[in-house]
């Protein structure tokens, strides 16, 4: 009986044990935060805000992303996952010995664009860095005037990517930056790679890699995606946390693209399935990528209108310029 | 005046075809019985049973799957999927020269079982066929039996997909066939992918084609999926037309696995973009399969214990009956 009193004894500690550590942070014990099922983990404010930094850390130390004494040109539109990409690299900064320098597209949208510049401009301001604006406004080409135009046969989200594509770079080139950060998020890494397995774009594929080195022409600037394993999720309650600001509201313009079902549906095997999106992006580029490099681009030419890298003879901003142009004039 | 009138005319004719075609085959104009919106094509019965056999024929041809003469083993377990194999196959054996043996394995899941060998030796009977049947009652091996024990550490249906490729490959190789073949569908194949990407299985994924060959083994039969590149709600058509009989209840051990998962989502985006689930699978096999052949099996070992395939030294099967002999003992 003294024996069976012991082992109850030991199961009733077990259980105030289990209990106690319940919505615990398990490194410190203080009130919990959040539980990160993926790595079945409870974490304080504190110490969530640590992991999450570490993780950038780790991924721009794993793929090498940065060297000592780069000049980073970041591209922040007003959104979550650029303004926290903007926050954690503008906290590495001076450790890491990198300079930054801000990049924003005021892409004309009434109602939007001014409300994402102002954003941007006010944390330019509080981490006084520099800010390099393009106003599509100045080039005739804002998405207001490019959505009042029928014709033009592909889709606005498309011709929107077109623009970033291309002014990002020629900004980060023309202040001479080492690289060019953007915030992409895991979930863009799965949602691509399910999107070039079903369009079956394997350069795209290739691509999708934390560093995107520049040696195919001497105007395209080295990308870097330092929350390329970050969940959106933890990015959300990062920004929360920190008490950072970004633009809440989608863009006026996105519609039920395949690329938001894709992203659902990723979260909705997670949310039964925890981790599935970190190792989906973990074992294609662990065993799969580097297979894939016959379809790496060789030598890209350059555009004959703007001097930019093309791999036709007009490039597909210099080529939709002159197309908005043309419909403008009938 | 005249110009206009004819315009209006021959809009008013168009119209008028456009509505007279609606709901009509496309290729004679009969009621038609669907949509298929992949293809975005209207069939009649009659086209669609034509488009759905031409289909499995191309898949066999295009991958070859058989050779003049051969003895093909053919998987049937009951469900939708394997009798539709069964039917389509045995329609196509006179003029592809080849001849066609059942294997069924009766899993001995009491008041599920019974039906669906009773209905495979329905159809086995009326389509004169040679029936090969195994009774995992008659190894002690029975599903019930194993479903009883909790501590063999590993999920039911993986255990069970252990006993059907075992006893599959084995029965083929012992009543002399050439290649094995099986009801694995479109959907299986798409599910296949993303587990694999997800779990990091290159090996499997690797084997994601309608044929594996048998090179790696003396005693390994070379398996055969016509039905790769035909989607499920196809096969369930083409079942109801034909009159096929099949068992429509879910194994009564089937879960809410991550196999599901997958196969639920992968239809949301079907439906919502149609052709992805063909798009995936065939980008995979036309630019990306053949990079991973650097994962292909060596050779492979042989069991000690039964002499058929196995990487280590005890195959999966000999290892499970093991097992199930120990706990029984206990």
């Amino acid at each position: 009986m003294k024996v069976l009193g012991q082992v109850k004894k030991s199961v009733i500690l077990g259980i105030i044990s289990v209990i106690m550590r319940v919505g615990r942070c398990k490194l410190c014990g203080r009130r919990m935060i959040v539980h990160l099922r993926y790595a079945n983990l409870s974490l304080c404010e504190d110490h969530f805000i640590n992991f999450f930094e570490n993780r950038v850390l780790r991924t721009i130390k794993r793929y090498k992303l940065l060297k000592d004494n780069e000049k980073v040109a970041v591209a922040v539109s007003g959104g979550k996952d650029s303004i926290v990409l903007l926050h954690v690299l503008n906290k590495l900064a001076k450790d890491m010995n990198f300079s930054l320098s801000v990049l924003h597209i005021d892409l004309g949208i009434s109602g939007y664009s001014n409300r994402c510049r102002e954003l941007v401009e006010k944390y330019v301001n509080e981490y006084n860095l520099e800010l390099n604006l393009m106003n599509m406004n100045s080039e005739d080409l804002s998405i207001d005037e490019i959505a009042s135009i029928k014709k033009l046969n592909r889709k606005l989200c498309s011709i929107c990517g077109v623009i970033k594509r291309y002014w990002l770079n020629r900004m980060a080139y023309e202040i001479g930056a080492d690289k060019l950060a953007t915030g992409h998020t895991l979930d863009d890494a799965d949602q691509i790679l399910i999107q070039c397995l079903i369009s079956g774009d394997m350069r795209q594929l290739y691509k999708l890699y934390p560093i995107v080195y520049s040696a195919t022409h001497p105007k395209l600037v080295t990308r870097i995606r330092p929350l390329f394993e970050s969940p959106e999720e933890d990015i959300l309650l990062y920004a929360k946390i920190e008490g950072l600001e970004f633009i809440e509201r989608p863009c006026p313009y996105a519609s039920g693209a395949l690329s938001l079902d894709i992203k659902k549906l990723l979260n909705e095997i997670e949310s039964r399935h925890p981790n599935t999106k970190l190792s989906i992006y973990r074992n294609f580029v662990k065993k799969i990528r580097y297979l894939l490099d016959v379809y790496s681009e060789g030598e890209i030419g350059t555009c004959k209108i703007c001097g930019f890298p093309s791999s036709v003879g007009e490039c597909s901003y210099c080529r939709l310029k002159r197309r908005v142009l043309e419909y403008r004039k009938r």
